[in-house]
């Protein structure tokens, strides 16, 4: 039987660098109907990158319209560079009753808040500050300096919490990825029809 | 890492008569930390029942004293007989970090509602109507016209679903036990320390 509107879910996941969200939704990905959000960025394709898989490649001109149209979840500007979550991809997704898995830095995730507060909104933490330094320095990308500017970032970054729905330590991968499976289970078992759909659907069948 | 205050979480699983609420808890009870709420009734034990384990046995006015104290988080009397869920011992328990489960026809959950707003209100719902008549006629225990009675009665609880956090299809017992199971770690991972708390956590092991 079908219960609720079919509406699909959007599910944000964020938390500081390091934390492992990245890895988390492609395990996410792996074996789910969830679909990933796509950004769009104004930044020339790179080898191998392929329009509307890795990213929707627009001209500036474009970029600046849509934002002028309201038409993102969010959008930032790196460097000379903008990106950007368009809405238009998510909500037709949404619509259509598929739930769209977005993952973005924190900046981002606040935007998308306040453009689309229906999202379910999951952060990322590690499981401790140590073993963040420890991940950060092993991928070896950046200086010890730039690694401590970061670690202290996070701890700013921590101060969002609040803006999120749920929290998951990733400790170890398997766990994390689990819990948040259990999260996306019991969204969808969240009371969302109202009483007389209920009655209505109950009623036909008799 | 211990995240948030560990207080622990009463779930009240309620529905109509026949959806297997019961028998869920059961599955529930297996292998978890959950612990059953205990009822409180004035009626004399039963060959084989247990004080503190299938019910608490007390007087009259015993019983009636709670009530005068507000002790009950629901009460109900059953022709000359009065049963409730006691307070204190489900307060205990959550304050221990304990999960309470309890089990509850519908008009005690709604007290329960009333008293403690803090609870997860879950709402076993049957596949359907035609199956809900086959289980109860199943039974055995009451006659055809009781059955029509009680159905169209549950077609009125359903009215009821609104005040309700989740709702779970009892269609396939295992599948419905998981996603109950789902609902406790999201419910677990739901945010609930504030940023103070998460900052001090992540900055006293630096």
């Amino acid at each position: 039987m079908n219960l609720g509107k079919h509406k699909g879910k959007l599910y944000v996941v964020s938390g500081p660098s390091g934390a492992g969200k990245g890895t988390i939704c492609k395990e996410l990905l792996k074996d789910s109907d969830l679909q990933l959000s796509i950004s769009m960025t104004t930044r020339a394709p790179r080898e191998g990158e392929v329009e509307g898989v890795h990213y929707y490649f627009v001209s500036h001109a474009d970029f600046e319209e849509i934002v002028e149209k309201d038409g993102f979840l969010e959008h930032a500007s790196i460097y000379e560079n903008r990106y950007g979550t368009p809405k238009a991809p998510v909500m037709e997704k949404l619509e259509k009753g598929i739930d769209v898995i977005l993952e973005i830095e924190m900046q981002g995730a606040l935007q998308i808040k306040e453009n689309y507060p229906d999202g379910v909104f999951i952060f990322i933490l590690p499981p401790s500050m140590a073993e963040l330094r420890k991940r950060l320095t092993g991928r070896g990308t950046e200086t010890a300096e730039a690694i401590e500017m970061r670690l202290s970032s996070t701890l700013k970054e921590l101060s969002y919490i609040e803006k999120y729905d749920y929290c998951v330590v990733n400790g170890e991968l398997e766990e994390a990825v689990n819990r948040i499976k259990a999260i996306l289970v019991a969204e969808h078992s969240k009371v969302t029809m109202t009483a007389k759909e209920l009655i209505e659907k109950y009623s036909e069948e008799e």
